[in-house]
């Protein structure tokens, strides 16, 4: 009889035996008369006891791949308190006799490369498959608030015919005859679809040739990209991703807080309370504090730490909206605050690290042709998108979110790579 | 005072008065004494009327954005049972003199050309932006399906070193000081991490040179992917894509309804009823049927037709899963079923359409390598895949579904560009 196979997470709701399992040895503790093993599969674990002779031909190793039959008995001394009698058991599939580590080993001290090249034993571990696992929860979390609000999802060209912001640090391809390349951001699309949709999200790859190998830098990068129409300015920007970070930060404390504390992280905190600093305001912050007067048009690395230490004393919250960057630092699409070389755009630092760069756009042609011209560009060469600008282009703005780097923010890892299934980087294209 | 701007979907539900609204103007009829103008946002539209002085000095015009301040007063005859009384009302941005056409136009005989260029236009359209908000459900509705079924969502490297299938229709990008490619699909990625997570997802942009411009394909598609593991036939994979859409059509027809009406389009069929047929009876049925002997190892366009014709004839849905294709017709992972030369590999045609392929695939290395020998590759040149395979593989297989091709094919439309933002072809990279 062919029987179906059930998921670990439904066992002890199942009323009939026996049962069928399926999945990895992930602990195996074989005795002269028991052999105890752990099961692992897409839903969970548990514990399997069998007589140790039924072993003796399968020569069962950490890592296989079995399936088990057995019946269900409820045993408070077992992990989650019930455990697998085992009647009979197959092995599916078999590791190799040596494997640079177990999946359920301490992967801690094992390289990120040895890591990257071994993706199935680190995505079957419990605490770092549990990485990418809080990971496609928060990217689920991004898209559901979103399309709550009214938003819709864009699917937008990667290959595009030339760069939206100048085109340094881009990725060149041959196209048949032509020659293109890699969109640096879903940037021109979005608000072209906003003229359409009002309010859209794309969550999608893009691509920044960085000639430099940092542990925050990557090559090619999930972009959680927002943009919206009808804004009176970026402090309802700023209010949306407000928002939408406490609803994924609550469901994530909730929903992950296994996951958050192996990596001895505390609970997200609420951003409602994170504060809105004028730039100039962050220059005087870090001057009485911490002294520092080298800083003109930009903030460093040491800069976003600073900053988010002097909120997290005054507000409790490691995070910052710093708003008000100098006009000239920032991409020639980005509208003016006031007349005074200040931008309606902003940053989110976050943990000591800018997570987000966001704000109001122009959106008059005759704006834009100006702006092009004082970054010395040529209106001429972005004409296809200038003209989605007289076809009823409300005023707009929007934010980007870096998936890889929020998730090593949230999860304290120290290399973006961590959060990266296959990281490419200026030395890597495989695996 | 500054007033919240109201969305025009939640405006029966709100008390106070005066009302702010905006929008585009959607459609717009000037009379002496009295303005009709109907606003539309991204919830949804409304009529407002008022006195056409008001106007004078603003000359509104169709697709201009327009703020509204107003009192809602219910009166049947409006569109909705709603009318907005406008007490103000401000030109926010607007739109060119001369319009290719307007939003609220039939876009019907627009030529395809002219809509991708004017895609703001196209997405404003009550109806043709529909296409896209169905495709966006369409995706949000496959995900869902899969998360409540324990799988994990992934996010993969597009840029790679080499082709999953061989090599022919990649295309080539610089990489720094190497050759790298675009994926032609994540097939390689997603089977690694079946082995660690055992049952994953990703929707993600895949690449084809493809040198042909057919009404099909694009060189850019959106592939919605899914990997199983520990299945014991593509059977099982059949019934997952079944249940999946199945899930997707019941919602849609409910949530879409409006958008499938105005393309004349049915409701979505129940894909319980949709046939499974083996490759050779497929063959047996095209002969009896259609008097076909030209197939041999592969269906073509005309098949696909003929195929679904009959299922509808014989089973009332459209829609045929074709398994068991010649393995010589399929990549070297594939795996044999039975011992004559046929795949455990399958297609299902939808309304005369192929629009996913999916199968079982080898698990064991020593498979795998004799396997890629049979096709004359190289194991040595998949070294960093083969490896993968000794940690512990399950039994696996999936699939994977246009998003373009099946939006398509749910509204009828001819050319799979019309379901494409910003399609890329032989000819095309902008915009």
């Amino acid at each position: 009889m062919h029987q179906k196979r059930s998921f670990i997470c439904e066992l002890p709701q199942m009323k009939e035996q026996p049962i069928k399992i399926a999945g990895w040895i992930y602990h195996l503790r074989v005795l002269s008369q028991t052999t105890f093993l752990v099961v692992k599969d897409a839903t969970g674990i548990i514990q399997c006891v069998m007589q140790t002779d039924l072993n003796s031909n399968l020569h069962l190793r950490l890592d296989d791949c079995v399936e088990v039959v057995g019946n269900l008995i409820e045993d408070p001394r077992a992990p989650n308190n019930w455990e697998l009698h085992v009647t009979s058991i197959k092995k599916l599939s078999e590791s190799a006799q040596m494997l640079p580590f177990n999946s359920s080993a301490v992967v801690e001290n094992i390289s990120p490369e040895i890591k990257i090249e071994n993706r199935p034993l680190v995505l079957r571990s419990e605490k770092h498959g549990g990485i990418f696992k809080l990971q496609a929860k928060m990217i689920e979390l991004f898209r559901r608030y979103l399309t709550e609000n009214h938003f819709t999802e864009i699917v937008t060209s990667k290959i595009v015919a030339s760069g939206t912001e100048g085109g340094t640090n881009l990725f060149q391809m041959k196209y048949f005859e032509k020659i293109a390349y890699l969109a640096q951001s879903p940037q021109f699309y979005k608000e072209q679809c906003v003229a359409g949709l009002e309010r859209v999200f794309e969550t999608g790859h893009v691509y920044r040739a960085e000639p430099h190998a940092t542990s925050r830098h990557l090559t090619e990068y999930y972009s959680l990209d927002v943009e919206m129409g009808f804004i009176s300015g970026p402090e309802e920007i700023i209010e949306l991703e407000r928002g939408l970070l406490n609803y994924m930060f609550e469901d994530l404390n909730r929903t992950h807080a296994k996951t958050l504390e192996s990596f001895g992280q505390p609970v997200l905190p609420s951003m409602e309370k994170a504060p809105t600093w004028e730039f100039g305001e962050c220059l005087e912050r870090l001057k009485t504090s911490f002294g520092r007067t080298d800083l003109v048009d930009d903030l460093d690395g040491e800069a976003e730490r600073q900053l988010c230490q002097l909120a997290q004393q005054e507000f409790g919250v490691p995070a910052v909206f710093v708003l008000g960057f100098p006009l000239s630092a920032r991409p020639f699409y980005t509208a003016p605050r006031g007349e005074h070389g200040a931008a309606q755009s902003f940053d989110l630092l976050f943990r000591g690290l800018e997570i987000t760069t966001g704000g109001q756009r122009l959106h008059r042609r005759s704006e834009l042709e100006s702006a092009l011209k004082k970054k010395r560009l040529e209106p001429a060469s972005f004409e296809s998108h200038l003209r989605m600008f007289e076809l009823g282009m409300p005023p707009h703005g929007g934010f980007a979110i870096g998936a890889e780097r929020l998730t090593a923010q949230i999860l304290g890892l120290s290399n973006v790579r961590e959060a990266t299934l296959y990281p490419r980087d200026r030395n890597r294209i495989a695996p």
